[in-house]
């Protein structure tokens, strides 16, 4: 047996999401299918991030095993070779027998990018969430840092909540202009935690422009954290805005 | 009557190109369909570029007179919102009604994107052409300085030649890696010109890869210039990777 740790970039736009689902195209299922066709025989891919429908990566990372021997570079090709080019895995590593992408990882980053400028370029309509006007990006900076460090994010949490704990750590949480010296242009907010909870980087966003509007204070983070109420929260920002950027696993 | 010129950028993957055709979405159809709403009247729209089908742009200029007065943010707002997102108007400004976009324009500014690093990203995919592996850009360099001037350009024009001078003046023709510190990675050809014929970028960048590969010598693209004859110069390169970037106007 040889086992895989790949790392994936896609275009969410046309995807159900990562996870296999009864209905629609999911990469999971493109990446499953693919290797199925390479190994002759059904394998199945343990996914590091649960992306939402729309939702893009730069950095996913999946792990999986194969009966059959393969160089990583011969892997890459394969896989991107039966893959549609919204999918492409950008790197193989091999790894042992017990590394699993989504147990395995410490820690992930996701990035949420908004246009706050009055017109979306064409190149971008399908990466951004369009937020025209000013935002007070000192609340927001305020408001995402009342989020670092061990919290319960029921708050944040779509509705129809899994069971298990919804505490998790984020160690980083960071709203700034792309570009220094910027202040109409490209906003995007950077979280890194041990965990997201189902719609936590989505909701936290919509509730940072929330208060970026100046409708809620830069104080409101930390009360909707408090609540542990879902309908204490800002709305949740579309899917198409949010990347999973890198998944972090223990070094050596 | 109030005469407009205003700056366009478009994703032209969707498109039969700028012009008007007896079938297909065009982008000045779009334009004209939009003004005609907005003017209550048929609304002839001049482009400065005529992009091919596929062909991109981030400042495409186009000039029209309207019956109604209007303010040119009211205009860029109400074009906007008639216009699907593939298509941007990203600024307006109140003309001369003798200013006309083509006929008015002393120099356009087009760039070519080639992606030569091993796998396209799929943010990328519909925006740059695929040239894996090494290319000698020195050789290539040398070759598009070779077309800055007056030149006769017939052997870059698209087999059914129109009528008409194949002589431009091309003002600047340079290859670079998008990145100061890349060798590999995003390479772009950008040329500016009094005017270019039909195919005339696509064909040269198609050439420059052909002496990028090694396949020929710098010195190659004189020859084709020479030559005058489109079967002397290299394969047309795709039209997605291919951007109408500017268009001047004598100052004042």
């Amino acid at each position: 047996v040889n086992s895989f740790k790949v790392t994936i970039a896609y275009d969410g736009g046309g995807f159900v999401g990562w996870q296999r689902q009864a209905d629609g195209v999911s990469v999971q299922g493109l990446i499953e299918g693919a290797l199925s066709a390479l190994d002759e025989r059904a394998v199945t891919v343990a996914g590091a991030g649960r992306t939402d429908a729309g939702v893009h990566a730069l950095g996913q990372v999946a792990s999986f095993s194969l009966e059959r021997a393969i160089e990583c570079d011969v892997l890459v090709r394969a896989l991107n070779a039966h893959l549609p080019a919204e999918v492409r895995v950008v790197s193989a590593d091999a790894v042992p027998p017990t590394f699993h992408a989504r147990f395995g990882a410490t820690s992930k980053t996701y990035r949420y990018r908004i246009w706050t400028g009055p017109v979306v370029s064409p190149f971008e309509r399908a990466y951004v969430w369009h937020v025209p006007g000013p935002l007070s990006i000192e609340a927001m900076q305020e408001a995402a840092q009342a989020l670092e460090g061990r919290r319960d994010f029921a708050a944040f949490q779509a509705a129809g909540r899994a069971p298990g704990s919804t505490e998790r750590t984020v160690t980083s949480s960071l709203v700034a202009f792309d570009r220094a010296d910027d202040c109409e242009g490209l906003l995007t907010y950077t979280v890194t935690g041990d965990g997201f909870l189902r719609h936590m980087v989505r909701t936290i966003v919509g509730s940072l422009v929330e208060i970026g509007r100046g409708r809620r204070a830069a104080a409101w983070m930390a009360q909707i954290v408090a609540s542990r109420d879902r309908a204490q929260a800002g709305p949740t920002a579309p899917a198409h805005g949010l990347f999973l950027v890198r998944v972090d696993y223990p070094v050596g």
